[in-house]
């Protein structure tokens, strides 16, 4: 564990424009590093108003180039990007599907755009608690904080909760819009953008996503807005602007409608729940020098109890140990 | 709340072979119903070694077909089957996916056979807890028990852990394996079926997978067997036997390997920790009368405090309440 001072300085690094201290940052909570509380801490006094974009959508679709398009547009304003590139790949093998930032590349010389890849997946199959983490660790240093996701499924849906607007990107055979509707997952979009909109089926497409639309289905329980929908081909520099054009709207009705804070506390509540959730599974794994756990399953297994009873004998031992001091992952 | 006579009374209906009787025992934990925690109490002395097996893969693969004839094959030696298709679709509009289930229609009238949907998602965007309860239920009241699951993901790995064996089913066209590998879900299979085997592309598809089966990737920390490869057309009837025949040789080799009960453990050990998670989730969002959690993650958003300090508050504020019996979601 590093000393709190130096924490504290890499912080300070990090809101004032060093790349370095910003990776480093990320490295210690994307690896739950035992630094990672007090990187959260030192991060309060940074906290604000950073807008929070989600880009998802199907493998093939260019998210990236549109990425990539969408950073060239915010740093022409002079905003300073960060990006969060989130891989929902198995937690057994961590990290391996991103190949495909080379697009990137061309804003790897520029010193105010920030790239990272991390992965998404925590214990039992959630949303791994770094994630917020790091976005919180961008909100904090940049201007405009972009969540791009690998693919579009479960993962992206829990990511969707992270951002102020999310961007469902589809593209003209890639992916069957009926099927990923009647699945859930085009009800996180607050846009779609209709990428490399020059090839034949974007009609049948556009189609179906104006009756996608039409379901006005949202993922939030708010108000929200009918989801819009434009076309680009994101290969052409001239649409460079489309994309930003149509999230400055969106940042528009959220401000209209006072939905800003809103969304950075419903964050901050993601963030606070996933944080707990991970700490209450240290400290049952922990438990009894990490024996109480696996004996109870095996009880469970062989008949001699029963998975409630079990969970309730487990949470009264963590609340004696924790109520005592005695926690075995520290207070 | 049903009166606890009545629950040993569905539970004896439904271990006795009664469909309906275990259609409301589903009901009952797939909802979180109340009841859940009687149900799984009275299951208890009903547990025994029933053979769990996993079906996974991308839409369109034929796994609903392939289904159907290892049903078939099953009854054909006289044992009971419980089918269990969980559905991976948004927790905002759950159930909708499942719409595949006619070709398992020819199971209709066989009251051995049962089969039955559910959703797979629980809060924070993990495997639901209902979904190993469920899987509990059948193992009490069939000799064999089929989770079946809708699409290739992360869910689909999640539920792999539940199974003794998991096939994954691949076809000619339906997906590109090389990317399946690299996001790591691939390596939840014992057993890959190649179905289609008959259509062009099968043997790209093989020797993309024997490429696969060769990295020797899989998910479980103990032993496991190198994955074997069969290949069907589910749409043949002769077909009937090769999928069993491979399943028995697997749970031969679990068996040799004295890894059955490990499994089951590993089984009750993911129960156990989902519901003991979903009730802490419970406990924090009612702590204060629901009014601690919100207030806190405004604090969070407000720069006033930090997501570590916040949840060692909510910890804090929830032992207290368990501690002191006074848990405002009961003991």
């Amino acid at each position: 564990v590093k000393p709190r001072e130096d924490i504290t300085e890499l912080v300070e690094g990090a809101v004032g424009g060093t790349a370095r201290a910003v990776s480093k940052l990320l490295t210690i909570v994307d690896d739950d590093h035992p630094a990672a509380a007090e990187v959260a801490e030192a991060l309060t006094p940074h906290a604000r108003a950073t807008a929070v974009i989600g880009i998802t959508g199907p493998p093939g679709v260019g998210k990236s180039t549109l990425t990539s398009l969408l950073v060239r547009s915010i740093r022409s304003r002079g905003q300073r990007v960060g990006v969060l590139a989130v891989d929902p790949s198995s937690p057994f093998s961590r990290g391996a599907l991103l190949g495909d930032r080379v697009r990137m590349m061309e804003h790897a010389g520029d010193s105010e755009v920030f790239i990272r890849s991390v992965s998404a997946r925590g214990h039992l199959g959630g949303l791994s608690s770094s994630v917020p983490q790091s976005v919180r660790v961008l909100e904090a240093c940049f201007d405009v904080v972009i969540v791009e996701t690998v693919g579009v499924g479960q993962s992206e849906v829990d990511i969707a909760k992270l951002a102020d607007t999310t961007v469902v990107v589809l593209a003209p055979g890639y992916g069957d819009v009926v099927q990923m509707a009647k699945a859930g997952i085009l009800e996180v979009a607050d846009l779609f953008v209709v990428n490399k909109a020059d090839r034949d089926g974007v009609d049948d497409l556009l189609r179906d996503l104006k009756r996608v639309v039409s379901l006005g289905r949202h993922h939030r329980a708010g108000p929200h807005r009918a989801q819009h929908v434009i076309t680009t081909v994101a290969t052409q520099r001239a649409e460079s602007s489309t994309l930003l054009d149509a999230l400055d709207d969106h940042a528009a009705w959220l401000k209209q409608h006072d939905l800003l804070t809103a969304r950075r506390v419903e964050r901050a509540a993601l963030s606070l729940q996933l944080i707990t959730v991970r700490r209450v599974q240290a400290e049952l794994t922990a438990l009894a020098g990490g024996r109480l756990l696996p004996a109870l399953a095996e009880q469970i297994a062989k008949g001699e109890t029963d998975p409630y009873r079990a969970a309730a004998h487990l949470l009264n031992a963590m609340s004696r140990a924790m109520a005592s001091g005695d926690s075995p992952c520290g207070a």
